[in-house]
């Protein structure tokens, strides 16, 4: 079979593993020939695409990004697209499609399943917020960096009596922070799931003053958000140029704080350190697995599914169960970190 | 509540973050009393603890080992141990036992909780053995030891045309080899689960450098065998002073395949570097939540049980389910990784 | 002897691994009994302090941070302390000292020295600003965390065509952000001693992605600063509440780059992840080498002077000589790295 | 000008970063044609090469081994190849070449500079035991492993009382070793230079835990021998297929120190992991600038010199100056590790 990969969306460690793992699979074991589609739904619209060989792919376990690229495309573009699905694909020479994207590419990935392009889904967001898989790969590498990050900030901050912010990925969900924050043993962790009243963290740094734990770091999703009313820098303000006024909640947290206790304070922006660079053994080996059952798939006819990891095995689940909700922090996880606030 | 705790058997990054997280949720919020047992069973034995106070678990969560210590005890002991449970309760001042170990422990548990000592049973193993959880903490580390070495070994075996046989833990199961040569891309994967054959390990090399790939991985589990009189070498032989002829499987490997393929092969050998040092995120949020889990055990009387991770969620899990058999590496999970053999 | 031992100024890693080091030599070498005086010249001026053990400096060699504290002082109460140095040597019992600190701490340490006080000096500063030194414990682990950084923002630039702006240490020199700008390939890389034209960055840029290179990653020292009048922001501007309003200036530049080129501009903000965590092996050596050339040099009577690397020797210089000037990047090193600009 | 590049001996992080470096000032700054000659000299002999680009090289700074390959040629080859040097510039077309190798590939560029083939050197090699310059690249990078195995060990060793022997590269000198196991603060250092005495270290391990440090490691170079007779196994002993009985010196020592001490020693070979992999910080720059000023040395016409590192400069010195001896661990850096023996 002649069988297109894409990907799409924002940057995840991993893509390049999920590429290898089609190629080999597919090449070595059913004499498919795989086609690249270069900036996800953008190079099949435009039929921008190269086969991509064994040897294509030969280093990509460990190297972070996609090789095939990924861009944004409009709403339109890609109902259009879908209206003109069998013609892209007969464009391409593609009889089946492999699409590695988050939740906004698994919604595109079933419409052109249903519209004559048949497509196997493999789920893909650092965030960790899509509900019919255990887990996704890249965010096991994010958790990773920005643990790393928490571990050096412990040492300073504690030698020179600090508050420490570091504010991490996660727009929708504190899936990231949340974990890292328990890695690292934050003494706060504020997601969006939950917003924080500026003052009782205050209360929790002077707390552990108090008690001789001159130092306390805090980790914030970048969008977690105050309780309303509860901070005094208004927190969407932009100055003259449009950018907003303090950076992102981090920075903004940190000055409050600093203001509110009378010492120092410093955030710290990892951004996207945490998207980058050689994924963990652990998304690896995922992305793997993902990569090799979404070829089997591709043989089963099994489209419009998606790979999904359920305790120790790969499973293929249709993919309106992935797209369905968002996958938030629970109150009782959330439970499960207060022991360390 | 007096809570006793003891670490029991092989070493396992991520049990000194079980002993912290007992101690948060126990002092912190059901005002517990945390008593460690030193040296696993032999402590409970001969009576030696101490109190482990909140101060105590300041820097746990990163350190590797156990403050607490481990050591083996002969079976009639631990038999031993067990009629007289309720004296050694009592002796120590404790209502109830967190007992972190492995599958020998867990039985052990088992036996004091049926005798009069209430035990919770955490789960501990670097070789992901045990069937009744999802996985367990320190092998994630274990992984992350061998995958990082696999990685170096790539790139200087293939600018200098060699073969490199990586010897990894696992006596019985082949999860570490598996998993770190799946997220390395190791050419060859050996694991007790499958013995095999020298010859066509030899011809896998041949075919590589025949198709211009210069060079070659092997990750051998420690328990890896050849099938019968498949090896020149004699597998069981031993010198004049007892000492194994040639090393373990890593090094007899590496001999017979520099002289059936007449090419240099290297032996790397990394023993306990897979046991020690910082564990991973991922193991650090596990033994976390075990020990928060544990905890939460005691005070419900879920005696017996032990902690275990399914899909996402720490759920309590008769100990009788966790020792009936040994997880092994099954066949469609090593046919996941023929694709890069 | 009594030889007390102080850290003082800001935060770097491997003062602790000096701290083991003076403990291991002066104790079992030469009998001596170590005093750590606490939180710098503060604790010298108000008597706080506490002999260290053996026992004491154990695991300290890969601890970040500082067991003995530090603290800012005034200049008044450190020409205070000066001028009562005897009497304050006296209180706390010792014979001798050993300041572990930047240029300030070794002006003072020479100052104490000649007032009565003998002082041993071992210079520390992740900025590697010394100049009477070839580097400096601390500045590599720095370089570290930054290139780990650039590692992974490279990968995920690259496969998202974005500029990435990472804001490293360094408020009067540059020698962090060349040395990791240099080790990560950087396409930008900009330092406090050569003030840049924001509209060459740009124009860099955007000649890479003509040439097809879609990314690019400028490393900005946060002491950094644009040629008069070529930004169009206002550098120093703060708000209603006095802090900046750009925050840094890789914030600030990140938003500039993003208007001129119409593309997305990311910050990266490492912040104190520089300062913090285990120091590299180089700086833990360096760092065991300076305290066991400190021990030595109180009991040859060396006072007055401080350790320096020079090529592979440790040597004793007299402080006068390491702070007559700041050791700024000179122009040729700047042209090494020019190739990859 | 055509400047041939070559890399030759064994591998040595960094090697590729030099090969970039070459590309990046050779063609963007001088125009020059950058040739790259495969597998060392026998791709000189043989005629084997390829042009370089800027393109080729893109990745290269983080990559570890060599993308031009290496192997080892006989001494009459590279008799023959000098006596036909200005032959064999002009069959590949070059006018200079750079030569990055150990002692041997200077000493043969030295030769072949002499013989019509005009050379500069860059020295390499991951045992820094060229006298000439201060440090080479790649050492680093194998201290940074050695050490890493040292930390993971140093935990797990302590949990569990055991003794560790970690063997480490170093045939003929101790850098490594001694490095590694300073920053490691492993508590038993031997090296090539100071033949050990089996039963000083078993009481030096006894010692420890009499004074209830129950755990010890010993780093010890490959090359590091016994004094004559102290030791019971026969270090030289073969089997019957002509391999070394015991395995290495590591192996052996863990066996010997087991018998002596009547307690468990367990060997960890690291092997190439050490000479693999992605380079350090401090390796990527200094192996960036080695490149940048081979290229300015040809075209100052600096033949017969190679770049080495004087303090913070790159100096070029004759090569006669690199090869006349071995840099081993002199007494007094010995007694530096001392301390933590």
């Amino acid at each position: 079979m002649r069988i297109g990969v894409l990907t799409s969306g924002g940057d995840c460690p991993g893509l390049n593993a999920v590429i290898r793992s089609v190629v080999h699979r597919g090449t070595d074991v059913h004499g498919d020939e795989i086609i690249g589609i270069e900036d996800g739904f953008l190079g099949l619209i435009e039929g921008r695409s190269r086969p991509v060989s064994h040897d294509d792919v030969t280093g990509l376990l460990t190297l972070g990004g996609t090789i095939l690229g990924s861009a944004r495309v409009k709403r339109e573009r890609i109902e259009w697209a879908v209206e003109n699905a069998p013609t892209l694909a007969r464009n391409l020479g593609i009889d089946a499609l492999i699409a590695i994207g988050g939740e906004g590419t698994l919604t595109a990935a079933k419409m052109f399943s249903e519209a004559g392009l048949p497509v196997v889904g493999v789920p893909k967001t650092i965030d960790n917020d899509i509900d019919a898989t255990d887990v996704t790969f890249g965010f096991d590498t994010a958790v990773h960096v920005a643990t790393e990050a928490i571990d050096r900030l412990k040492t300073t901050a504690e030698s020179h009596q600090r508050v420490m912010v570091v504010e991490l990925m996660g727009r929708h969900t504190g899936w990231i922070t949340l974990t890292a924050g328990m890695a690292g043993g934050a003494h706060g962790i504020l997601i969006p799931e939950k917003p924080f009243d500026i003052e009782a963290v205050a209360r929790m740094v002077e707390d552990r003053f108090e008690r001789g734990k001159k130092f306390a770091i805090i980790a914030v999703a970048e969008g977690a958000a105050p309780a309303e009313g509860t901070m005094r820098f208004d927190h969407g303000a932009v100055d003259q140029y449009g950018h907003q006024t303090f950076g992102g909640i981090g920075t903004r947290l940190a000055h409050e704080l600093e203001d509110l206790l009378g010492k120092e304070a410093r955030p710290v922006i990892l951004g996207h350190t945490q998207r980058g660079g050689t994924p963990t053994s652990q998304d690896r080996v995922l992305a793997t697995r993902f990569g090799w059952h979404a070829v089997e798939a591709v043989h089963k006819g099994a489209f419009g599914h998606f790979t999904a990891l359920r305790r120790s095995e790969i499973e293929l689940v249709p993919i309106a169960e992935a797209v369905t909700r968002l996958k938030t922090v629970p109150a009782d996880r959330w439970a499960e970190s207060e022991a360390i606030l």
